[in-house]
């Protein structure tokens, strides 16, 4: 039998002409693989057909937005994963599912290997290999961009040569990854870090220094999950969806940074995900009245070493696993309503209220009502400042002089 | 010899009446200390004579504005002290600094006890307490307002009684901690975690909702110090002051959260922290620059850490200081210029450059002039992924089945 | 109704007098419980006989051995939880097993208020209070001897005044608390810290220095719960007890520390725990083979602060749930059997097997059969230690010299 | 000029033949460089003639000792580094002192490049790099053994086809690293992991089985630096030798684990370390007297860290150097004296003394002297339980019913 590889698949020029280059070099027949993380563009259907006409033996594409949202967006957000305190993984996100997919399709279709686009300097060869290097250990994987020194030119001449099916000759300066959790940009002019992006840069935000009237908006969680905005039931892909839309129009979720990368370099990133950044606004509210604090605080340590993990490719080892599970349970009691004002760049929360929250309004007040006994601070001010008090007392009696 | 306490002094209805009651109370000499980490308000000369004239056998002032700046804010910026991810420590960090005044005036004016005006159940009694017990064991503290149940109503009817030179009739609705790093709020109708704050409540920012020019600075660091902004030199007192003002009529450092104390319950607060939080961020990015990336992992550890002591109390702490020699040696490169754009409650970089840069163009670069080579990355990608390799085969091997 | 008050009853002198004495301070009756957490000791049925001569209205006993050896000393195994890397939390553990059974009695009998014989320097106390509210925080914590300042003396001449069926005369130097995870002893001669301990203070175990013949185990565990020894099953509290006497014979689980309390102090403990040290032994040797590396290096940070928060008395803290979570997956794959040597004081591990190893033969071996393939690595090591090399140009051309 | 050369050399068969193989297959000049860590062996000037008469063109040796055990080994005791909380870094430490005397030497011979002798798949490959690219990023590495597939075999021929003056018939069945402060050892049996050593495999240990009378041994620290033994002074490398001859003699610092190596892969390892297992059992033991408790939990954290670092080679990197930072700080206070019984196996710390004591014998009795005031603890127990008991209620509220 035929050998067969498995090729993640966008529609673009670079995937279209692949098909045939990857059967050229390897003999093997070629399955595109396409999934709709909600990247928008292009039909399904049309992609399909595409992979076929630029000679697939295969071509599947999924509509995988709902369990990219439910799976993938929603423990982000439940980790409250910003990498680098900023940034929601956008496309760290979507390589794990399309892994499961290219591993999927490689079983049903007895391939032997799996090939992706992408380059030898970012992240994503990373997140893609190692991904499915854990899904399926006996799968090969090949990067033609990066092992073969695969060139855009050579692949324009390569297209027309072969009368394929796809545009050739528009070129956009950006270079663009998106999903439904947001939108990754790289760029010339933006690689010289002392520059500032420009207005061209953004689709999914509109320009927070215009003004506009401010959005007020109400999202209720469930044990850690957006069940609801304003009052009407959503699902985790509605949610993101309604916020895009609404926290985009103000703004909000740009970011611009000089990241570390796993390879080993920095480079320069723009990210919008409006979305993505008024739910963890949200979230991250209710948790502060929800989470008891000592959980509050390891959760840090928790939630930055799966933004790591998550980040460097490692969605499938077993660490994370175990993380998912600290998530989890620190989400029991993550039910309640948070209110925002969406404005100028910012997603603000103004209120927040819920049956399980921690916030007592007995002990807090300051005025009548107040139910708690200041009696007890005494000691307990005494007791946790007794280390430190004798090791003040150390310090003198070994110096001989006071500290 | 009459025995002497030393007191915490603001000048304000609560401390004044206290120099009477407790000298009464002790029949001990009291001691009156103020100390201006710029907190505004009054001059320093009168406060000091109303201290003396409501009965005080010594009145000790201080200036300490700028040692607050350079000895106290900064460790806090070079450490991007943000407790909950948010909260820039304001109250938190005068405190030890006044306890060492107090401190002082105890040895030099001979007494034994200090006492200071905080109530039993916020967080300010343990810092001062456990800093005075840090510096000066052999030290006694009282808190009148905890140990002897004074309220606000004995004290008006004891200053109208005594004749006191202060006023005792205007009751703000606020209860107010600022100094030149910030200003925290507190009152009644914040208690309701479900009301927004109102303009009133702030003082040292303008509402970014309101449509104004947005404003342009560079500020300068050098070994993570700022020393300059747009091109003029600036000591640390001098670049907070210039960004309270420039940050604050945009809107900048506005925060409204649920906080958890350190004596166990959550407390609404509102802060609002211009320069701080213009700071913090111009220092965050400049560090992503120039801050290795394992440094600047473990760091966010290093941050949680020292914000978390300081937070509670413990800034005299073995530990404190052991964090403070690791966040001293990771500023040694922080040395460049970051561009922000001050706006709608919004401080954003737009632009960053260092000679002490490790963002290097030459590997970064996707177009002429790359010098990355790809040809190591799949070397690295397959030895990176072992471990999820081996543990997904073992995986497949225990269960029978794939994962 | 007349109040109750639940009392932490052992059978000795202090909680026999302290029935009739909370009776005759509190007016309420006296409901006393007993747990036997394989103490050793008197038989549960005489206990329950002399709390009721005593004067309770109702003594519960319970044999929670097989309870605190699975829900207690088994999670404490899987934590690998050794305080200050070494004393495995026997007293710590106890504890909140009976609270539990202080509160089911509380809630079954009508108890406002439960009543344990701790003092105020020690851990125990916060262990028992903390426990009580979080279990049932409705309920009311008295400690006599530290609220009363109830001594040993008035205790004496309360149980001669009263003729309560109890020994009075004999008095152990030793103050001692055991279970059967293991046994700590504090006496009068130890506190001073250049004393070493004596062969009296040991009853777990035997001398380490007298030579024997070494003994050989082998346990098997599943799912990181030891299933069998030397191939015969064996429950949780089975495996304890044998290791206990085998290990105990061979001086195996002494220790002699000085150790952190909570309340601020340090002090001087001695403990015994031949099974605990020779579990933990074998259980940490079968997870180096079955648990991948990135997992086993965050595990030591979760079984830190596991650690603490048990020896900090907040066993049922929300935190400490969600780090049970990971604790328990993390125990998936450990699978398989170690065999130790006991001899001289020292369980040491000589071989490991295991079914879901992830320790690979073909990937080891320098030998014929090697499958690793070494041309991988240098591509590796090249961005492994790109971030370095990036910072050593930096520091060259920052300084002009080199480092 | 003739491009040159620096070669890690050892004296052994594989870097003799490798001088002349270099110079044939690169046309360099080859410089051997031969460093002595304490791996005993043959005299320096007798390595020196042998690369001479193999052909290099210099041959440098440097009597490291004292530097390795000052500047190496110290810090590794000082941060209690035991990689896997067992194995202290032995070889981890020599290689970046051996790449700090590479570097030296490619400097002052104008060399380009460096080589060393490891495999591909052990970690020792990336210490090197990694280390000398951190030193000099300009220098290029070779690594003949990885890069060329040169074997043992193909050795024996070259030093027989050249007359070589080094023994080839004689083969070990081990394959050893050591130095002062340890030994390992890795060979075929040893590879199934159900195999128990032999005592043929030790070198630095007697049998710790064997009957022997127990040693007593008292080490003195100052400010965290081992400088006496039993009341004479020693220098760093003196207070290892000593106790690798003491310890040693009784058996202690045997290791036998399977470990994770920085390739992904794990090992089975045998080490002994007879004076690193005792001076870190002693210096662990006086940290547990001096060092203030907060201090000594977080010290774990970074002790972990840095042993993680050291272990995968990044001892040049910049987080290391922070690290340091702390750990200096850290040993302030580390001044006393550690007794400790040396026999069977185990260096048992007996007594501890220190001026810098925070153990307070007062606070810390329950006899007579005691000056802990009792009363201080129910606040503090009520208040440090607070957030578990608000939460305890909110489960109840929450679920209506008891947790």
């Amino acid at each position: 039998m035929t050998d067969r590889v498995v090729l993640a698949y966008s529609g673009g020029l670079d995937t279209s002409v692949g098909i045939g280059w990857i059967a050229e070099e390897t003999g093997a027949e070629v399955v595109a693989v396409a999934v709709d993380v909600g990247q928008g563009g292009e039909d399904l259907e049309q992609i399909r057909k595409r992979a076929l006409a630029c000679g697939a033996v295969e071509a599947v594409v999924a509509d995988a937005r709902d369990e990219f949202a439910e799976q993938y967006c929603l423990p982000a957000l439940q980790a409250q994963a910003l990498y680098m305190d900023r940034y929601p993984l956008v496309s760290a996100l979507s390589r794990p599912l399309i892994v499961k997919h290219l591993v999927g399709a490689a079983k049903q279709y007895g391939a032997t290997t799996v090939a992706h686009g992408c380059t030898g300097k970012g992240n994503d060869q990373v997140r893609f290999e190692v991904g499915i290097q854990a899904l399926a250990p006996e799968l090969r994987c090949i990067a033609p961009v990066r092992d073969f020194a695969w060139t855009r030119e050579k692949a324009i001449q390569y297209a027309e040569d072969h009368d394929l099916p796809i545009e050739t000759s528009k070129r956009s300066p950006y270079s663009i990854d998106q999903n439904v959790w947001g939108r990754a940009v790289e760029t010339g002019f933006l690689e010289d870090i002392w520059n500032a992006p420009i207005e061209d840069v953004y689709a999914y935000t509109r320009n927070p220094a215009q003004p506009r009237e401010p959005d007020e908006v109400v999202v209720r969680f469930e044990n850690g999950v957006p069940v609801a905005i304003d009052g009407h039931r959503v699902t985790m892909l509605q949610a993101i969806q309604e916020l895009n839309a609404r926290a985009g129009a103000h703004g909000i979720g740009r970011l611009d940074m000089v990241e570390d990368r796993l390879v080993g370099i920095k480079s320069r990133e723009v990210y919008e995900a409006p979305g993505a950044i008024a739910l963890l606004t949200a979230h991250q509210e209710l948790e502060s009245v929800t989470v008891e604090r000592d959980l509050a605080r390891f959760r840090r340590t928790v939630s930055q070493r799966w933004t790591e993990l998550v980040y460097d490719g490692l969605w499938f080892s077993p660490l994370k696993e175990a993380l998912d599970s600290f998530v989890a349970s620190s989400q029991e009691h993550v039910t309640g309503e948070v209110r925002m004002t969406l404005h100028g760049g910012r997603a603000v929360p103004t209120g927040r209220r819920s049956d399980a929250s921690l916030y007592d309004f007995g002990l807090a007040t300051y005025d009548a009502g107040d139910t708690f006994d200041q009696g007890l601070a005494k000691g307990f001010v005494q007791l946790w400042g007794l280390p430190s008090k004798i090791a003040a007392s150390r310090a003198q009696r070994v110096s001989g002089v006071d500290r």
